[in-house]
């Protein structure tokens, strides 16, 4: 996979600056064509009262870290646009932090095939707790 | 479809008391055997930088409203934990607030389907933004 | 929702008419704008050993006749790819034949959001025995 | 993983003898604990009149080759049935037969999540046409 935009690091970046995904924590590690990596340090208000980390917080990442890769393939001006996903949720999310990779697994004019895998990482233990499939369209950035 | 847990309201309300979801700011409105209604009142910090609400929100009103419906029916004693659900984001959502209907689509011993629709509200205009179909399991809470 | 193609009626029919689902034996019934219903008259090959319909068989009805709604909506010489869907098998499938009924959700000139819905039907009993939610786009006909 | 049934072989081998699957023409081609490899020679009636493998092709042999790796996991006497699945057609499937792989991502005694990948295989030529993820549930066999 071949990336069109030559900046497309630092706009992948900016997709982590603001809005939701900022206020919830989650930043951004790092990105390829086709890839994405994120992380979110886990607080109390990430959880159930379960203790368990909220299926919506694991969707929240899953589906940024997956518009993140897609956007690595994107043409100068557009932004991903989230059709639909599927996640399964594979283990309880328990820990310190999560680790999401994103990656692009069909590219295309009119929409891309995306999976994202979630790790919940505490100590020396990391688990796969979460996986993503879903579509993403280019839409113009206004 | 019958609810088994004569205070299954009580339990479906305490589910949005505590947690993610009551930080995001999700509220309860009603329950009835098989269906949960719940709503959002959308702050900026909900939104992405476009303008429009992130489909983490929606995924997680939308996922823990069926969690409302599938607990509703379950035993005393049970709490419903999402295996996998899939979300269609079909409209950008924008507006004041949001309101969610989960319900149960097929009851079960193992398992629950649960569809969610969520609608988008601003004034006198009500657009349906998203819709999931998911499967929830009973599992004892702790 | 209002079809573009005066002829889309017959249109949908001739997605009935040839290759694997006519190898099947689903037939058309009807058609309007943003729906379309098709009914199987189940055989021996369609089992599995253990006397319930294969899944891959309501895979096929359900995902046509989604393709059959999407179809109403396309413009003249355009024809419905499925992009992907979900399927979820509510009660095991049994009986003389199976109804199916594909809508559209949500029309677009991208990509359109379908469902299906396939009830089993033996004498006077009519169960759903399985729901799809999926998405089709418009692409040019050969 | 590792398999309970220490004849869990010949119960893989023996889901594809009978019923729609072996109606289709999918063969069994291997198994061990937790996957499961198939073929399928392809047909005219399997396909659509535009010259493409019909998706309901695609979604029996993912469908069926998930159960099969999900079998290699089950007690004796159990058999795997489908409780959802989701596909994503990731190109245009065409050749002279298809190869499929079936795998356990997350294994269970309540339900198993299954992934399939299918190639579309011409002479030299061998592409990823379409990607499964599902739920399976054992049950009894009768």
């Amino acid at each position: 996979m071949q990336a069109r935009n030559p900046d497309y690091h630092q706009a992948v970046a900016a997709l982590f600056e603001r809005g939701f995904i900022a206020d919830l924590g989650v930043t951004f590690i790092d990105c390829g064509p086709g890839w994405c990596t994120t992380r979110l340090a886990l607080l109390p208000r990430h959880f159930q009262h379960t203790g368990v980390v909220h299926a919506g917080v694991l969707s929240t990442i899953a589906d940024h870290s997956a518009g993140g890769a897609a956007m690595t393939l994107l043409d100068v001006g557009d932004v991903p646009v989230t059709v639909e996903f599927k996640i399964h949720l594979l283990r309880a999310a328990r820990g310190a932090h999560l680790e999401c990779r994103g990656e692009v697994i069909k590219p295309g004019a009119r929409f891309l095939v995306t999976e994202s895998t979630i790790e919940a990482i505490d100590g020396a233990s990391r688990v796969t707790v979460a996986k993503l499939i879903g579509t993403m369209a280019p839409v113009a950035a206004h």
